[in-house]
């Protein structure tokens, strides 16, 4: 299998996911302004999940363009994680309908994790496919973002049965991360850094 | 990231919103044709809508044809642009149940300004990226319909609350200032011009 | 706009169509194989319009086949097809649920009809761009078929609101008469023809 | 018509399928995690069911590069392939919802079943097109794995019928068998084989 076929039929997966999400923004019953209100905190979590998939969208091409070839387990590493993605729309509608609720605060962090978990696999195997002198091993070595990121998802999912806000927080806090380009971020972290 | 990557994703996501806005076009529950009378108004509101994606489909691939490499930020602001056009089917199929209504009529006028205000921003990425003598930018200086559409939303938004049907006759106008080939509405303006 | 382009995007939305007008066979309630009885005209109508898009498909592809280039016209007259494809799944849909009903059986036609209206369109749009000596044209000039069609849709509409079942049997007639290869078609009614 | 076309179309179809059928995983109406239970059949049967468009979209993609090129009855025996997939959304929600029934079970199993026959008149397509020394014929020899589901398709159906769990276990069986790579089943069998 080629690996542009790979990357169109997972470009496919990715447009179909972000787009349904929205149909979980229900049209409301009544027709004013106010009617909108009880849509703010399902508006605001259909816009964390956008980005959080423009952002694996994004990290997935250059992911593969690191592949010089598609092997079995690649092609399943990479369904495996098109599967946790495909969660979001359910995960993004749950927290959305119950802002403050604990479960599906925790169920979004569990479907994040995963989905962080499936891109380390795919990424394992495309290293193992490289052999030896694999250059995407050394380009993930200076990875702290990808390390970063599933202990904040790991930390926020037992918390969001207390507090989920503070979940929520660090989701929007990881999002940012990837968003904000790098060399900013490492710089603000060398002057005020933890 | 290539281009040509962009521009499949890009059309992946355009392709579903414009085929995702039927699906709000709900089957009635009588069996005579006048069953169909209510769906009238979330019809032409359908239409509308289909129209204006059509516009943006259009118009997004002349502005990345002017584009010779994709940047970070032009990544950014393109899954803002398509952020923007995944709203159409709520705000359509609100619009479209409440034919009458000043809020829906207004909430739709606010997605297609921020739809337009997107594009100008992936226009200026992409301008900031052509470097000191972009041809885009000069293409732009004299694109009056990119410069009067985003007026004509701003007065029909605040103008919904009063009189929604005047409101949904700009946005109408809109589309139509973009349907319609250049030359013929150039010279027309030349004649009977305001 | 390369063509490329256009039959990529032609593609997707004609792929969503296909796909989403299965949502409309709803899952039962019932859990014995009573419960899918309710469901046969459904099926039956979704079977039906498969075929219809499945042919739009194959034809649309021999279509653009025959344009050098695409133009402004044309790729109006291109969103103009895929909009009358998109409401298969609304028409779909309503006379499925509703198999013996008049209106729903004359509405699914005028839809037909209006697919099949776009499409001819589209044809005139490429044969005027190619040119005095265009090939489409002559190639169009034998095209028994798309000359039929139409008169068909055209005696089934009304008929519906008398005999609903001799409408969807018309239908079926003209989606078997694409489906079936022309050569042996056109020799059965050469040797037993009218 | 070129094979990339129609390798495109049945990529878009079939990430659609597999993406729609998380649709069917709806949002609980409750917010504590028990709420998810009754949900976990229902996502057992999409996980099983995601496995199986995969293997097909992994197949279809092999099979037809062994084809040279299109032909009208390759292009019919393909749309006939994707309209039996574009089913599983259906049958694995009805099934999911349904975790115990019978007919549900059976109704699956008939859905697997004709979908592989559908892939088998495809491969049948393609040998036909290469002629006498068709290699993929020869590849096809040694296929045990698209001989014996079928088999156990035919063995599931009825005995949903009494007991829905031993189906619903060769069903994943088959799943498994397709998933596990080969030469690892194959000395597998020739060691503890029956």
């Amino acid at each position: 299998m080629g690996k542009a076929r790979l990357e169109a039929f997972s470009d496919g997966v990715i447009a179909i996911i972000i787009t349904i999400m929205v149909l979980e923004l229900k049209v409301p019953q009544g027709t004013g302004l106010t009617a909108l209100a009880p849509l703010v905190p399902v508006f605001l979590s259909y816009v964390l999940s956008f980005v959080y998939v423009g952002i694996y969208w994004n990290n997935h091409h250059h992911l593969l363009q690191a592949a010089h070839h598609v092997t079995g387990p690649m092609l399943w590493a990479n369904l495996h994680l098109l599967f946790w993605l495909s969660l979001f729309p359910f995960a993004t509608a749950w927290m959305g309908e119950n802002r403050l609720a604990a479960a599906p605060s925790a169920v979004y962090g569990v479907v994040l994790l995963m989905a962080a978990v499936a891109y380390w696999l795919l990424q394992q195997r495309i290293i193992v496919s490289q052999g030896r002198d694999s250059l995407l091993k050394k380009a993930v070595g200076g990875d702290w973002k990808g390390k970063v990121s599933p202990l904040f998802y790991l930390t926020a999912i037992p918390l969001a049965l207390w507090s989920p806000g503070i979940s929520q927080g660090l989701y929007v806090l990881v999002a940012l991360l990837w968003l904000v380009p790098d060399r900013r971020i490492e710089r603000a972290l060398a002057h005020n850094g933890p």
